[in-house]
């Protein structure tokens, strides 16, 4: 953990991440419903908004067949956050559409989140119920936080669980990220972030290595190739420019041709070569058996089309150094959002700050929550596997066997869990190691643990999540 | 169209959308694949960079099932490239990464796009292999903008695709989107701005309406009844603040009793009740039969949960008056991106500027691209109905039934495509009139018109793009 930050200051610094920099945006504080505005507006008139309350942000199932999923966005969410302001120009917006009065726009004009928000760490895994992320501050303090975090925590997140499941399937051979045309220009920046989290080496995106500090890699498209008179005369300008060490995409023409053009022009010292269509298990074994035979031994193969966890766990076989991945994990491969819902589960039945909070929950048709503030912990078995998610409400498991997993966040206003983001990578490695061997299946499951709630009275339930309410 | 707005010049006035505001990112340039710059370096070094190209962005196929494509994004991928601009930091960057070598960051520090883009204009439809922009540049001033341009054209398509297949099924009732909480945050301002252009009523996303115009909506979540000690002293706080025209969300605890105490304590004016949770179908009609026995007839129903496609055709019986739609349409339905790719068609043999271009395409197996610079226009038959997309290669179609379809975006470097948002919008409710009654289908199906490719020679040929390639 680095410095702690004021949310309630103008400087962002002291973050370990690359500072904020001009192409983040100034103010987070319109990346929000116009609901969460309007409650505000009517609870400041009701006497009502500066009740303590607790909200909850957390997933009510997986995605369909996965058995685990991953939190990412932890460091961009306490960004965002330091940021939310409502500057002149939001209020002025927010009063000429009526979408607040008077008193509700300087109240907003003054906001400074003084609450405290505990949470996953970014990397951690997540199952059904887990709370990932409990905020503790007044209504509307709280309530206006709910759309920002959630899409940050909904995209992150949906990318890190996919990223993670390439990572597996790919058994420790490098991968890269190059979604960012599949995805909004700016989300693609956010993904590279998530898929560095979830394990990936590299990525395409310039900005992600600007902003985040994640590995950059790139060299050619078959533009390149088809610019110059001959594949010959670009791969020669290729390895002018960027040296032998360089990767040649040899698959616009004739790959055969393209292979041994490229061994030739390095003499036999080419770093990689990239396959980007065709069967790509039967080329990678062609092209393998083509490098050696010119000498080529210590040449890589990339492969790089359409690639997603499935296409990379049937290439474990195939001769392959590195996979590009591209659109299956910019979209979640499948899931593209978590799903994650942010809930009041808890609030003071007045104004009084000492006053006791009293669980809460709505009782709306197949959307059922559990009312009461959530503590969580991983049980681990003596050898250190991973049991169970257990969530208990109202306090902490006691239980010798439980790893907690809620880390403070925010405290009273003040940031206090930033880290760098190489910590979270580093944690998602470890925390996805705890997990059985069933976790390692590509194919469609269920939760490889089971999440236990724990009620204050000390009875547990391991059903509430598994019915997918 | 709006007074032309040079790509050249500092200032970004001009454009009919509002002002680029500070939530825009000052620089765009890094929104960019690594490959790209390492491109414009090696070709810089072997003289070829300045060879005029032309390259194309295209879909070669319809997400599986689709019938019509949705183009959306314009105006945006316009206003990101006026800001595509190597500042100091980006050229301090990408030296210190040796992506790029001291001649590359002079060059890149100069960068101005100084050539010329056609393409379809906003709202337009779509069908496989639509040149949907086609731009004219030397190779290193057009490769440049190709992750930038495909982020947005991929998901702003994708949600406006999504989107317009719901406008249809809605049958002219009212859609609001409110996804923002389930994609990317900046993501879901461009998701808000695509689904206006596709017919959507109004977003929930507050951003959207400052940025973009687009009209807000929203009033209160179950935390706002949770808050408050009874269910009546919420709908009382709310209808105090906002007056009885509002929305009361009714399904938190009881549906029956909610709409009873709305309509009292307004005295029958209830503006709108929501339903978010529960089968929808009989819901609705259960509410509409109980507004109408209390008198409260003009009372709306507007429903809102997990709302697709499907889902709202499905209520088309149904006593509802609005949909808000949320998941489905940020996350494009099932096709969250569009998969458009941006190829080299054609470049002149030799830096002479008035030399001829020539046709090029790569022959990668399952990739192979049509060589030629294309133009399009959409065949409608005498009653106004389309009949086909004909794309004519190196010359446009004289055929008096096509109406063609590229419209100048940017010339020389000055971007001349702005037009308001709106103009969007109602050219796609004009043009998605034109097609065959079949696009109306939900089911799963073909391209609704047949994609016409007219070689030089003037063969044309119907089955390229349906074979996939």
């Amino acid at each position: 953990m680095t410095e702690p930050d004021r949310v309630t200051g103008d400087s962002d610094g002291g973050g370990a991440e690359p500072s904020w920099g001009p192409s983040e945006v100034p103010t987070t504080a319109l990346l929000t419903d116009q609901y969460e505005l309007t409650m505000v507006r009517a609870a400041l008139q009701a006497g009502t908004a500066s009740r303590r309350c607790v909200f909850e942000l957390y997933p009510r199932r997986l995605p369909p067949g996965r058995r685990y999923g991953v939190v990412a966005g932890v460091g961009r969410a306490l960004r965002a956050l330091g940021h939310f302001r409502f500057d002149d120009e939001a209020c002025r917006f927010l009063l000429d559409q009526q979408v607040v009065d008077e008193p509700t726009a300087e109240w907003l004009a003054g906001f400074r989140f003084g609450g405290t928000i505990t949470g996953y760490p970014e990397g951690e895994l997540y199952f059904p119920g887990s709370p990932l992320l409990v905020v503790e501050a007044t209504f509307a303090e709280a309530v206006v936080l709910e759309t920002l975090l959630l899409s940050i925590y909904n995209h992150d997140s949906a990318i890190a669980s996919a990223a993670s499941r390439m990572i597996l399937a790919a058994e420790g051979r490098p991968c890269i990220e190059m979604g960012s045309r599949r995805t909004q220009e700016l989300a693609a920046v956010a993904a590279a972030r998530a898929a560095y989290v979830a394990g990936f080496d590299a990525t395409s995106n310039l900005e992600a290595g600007r902003r985040y500090g994640v590995p950059t890699t790139g060299t050619a498209a078959h533009a390149f190739t088809l610019l110059h008179d001959t594949e010959r005369d670009a791969f020669a300008a290729q390895v002018a420019a960027m040296g032998v060490d360089t990767t040649l995409l040899v698959d616009t023409y004739d790959v055969e041709n393209a292979v041994r053009t490229g061994v030739e022009l390095t003499g036999g010292r080419l770093g990689s070569v990239r396959l980007d269509s065709g069967d790509l298990p039967l080329l990678a074994r062609q092209v393998r058996a083509q490098l050696d035979g010119l000498g080529a031994t210590r040449t890589k193969i990339i492969v790089t089309s359409d690639l997603d966890e499935q296409n990379i766990a049937a290439l474990s076989a195939a001769p392959v150094d590195a996979y590009g991945v591209g659109t299956a994990l910019v979209t979640g491969s499948g899931a593209p959002t978590c799903g994650f819902v942010y809930k009041m589960v808890a609030r003071s039945g007045s104004d009084d700050p000492s006053g006791p909070l009293q669980p809460v929950a709505k009782r709306s048709a197949n959307k059922v929550s559990i009312g009461g503030r959530k503590y969580a912990a991983r049980r681990l078995l003596a050898n250190g596997v991973a049991e169970a998610e257990v969530i208990s409400i109202d306090r902490p498991s006691d239980d010798p066997r439980d790893r907690p997993l809620l880390v403070d966040l925010v405290r009273d206003g003040e940031i206090v869990g930033r880290e760098p983001l190489t910590a979270a990578r580093e944690r998602h490695r470890r925390v996805r190691s705890e997990l059985p061997q069933e976790a390692l299946k590509m194919s469609r499951g269920e939760p490889v643990i089971e999440t236990l709630v724990v009620h204050p009275d000390g009875v547990s339930e391991s059903t509430s999540y598994r019915r997918g309410v």
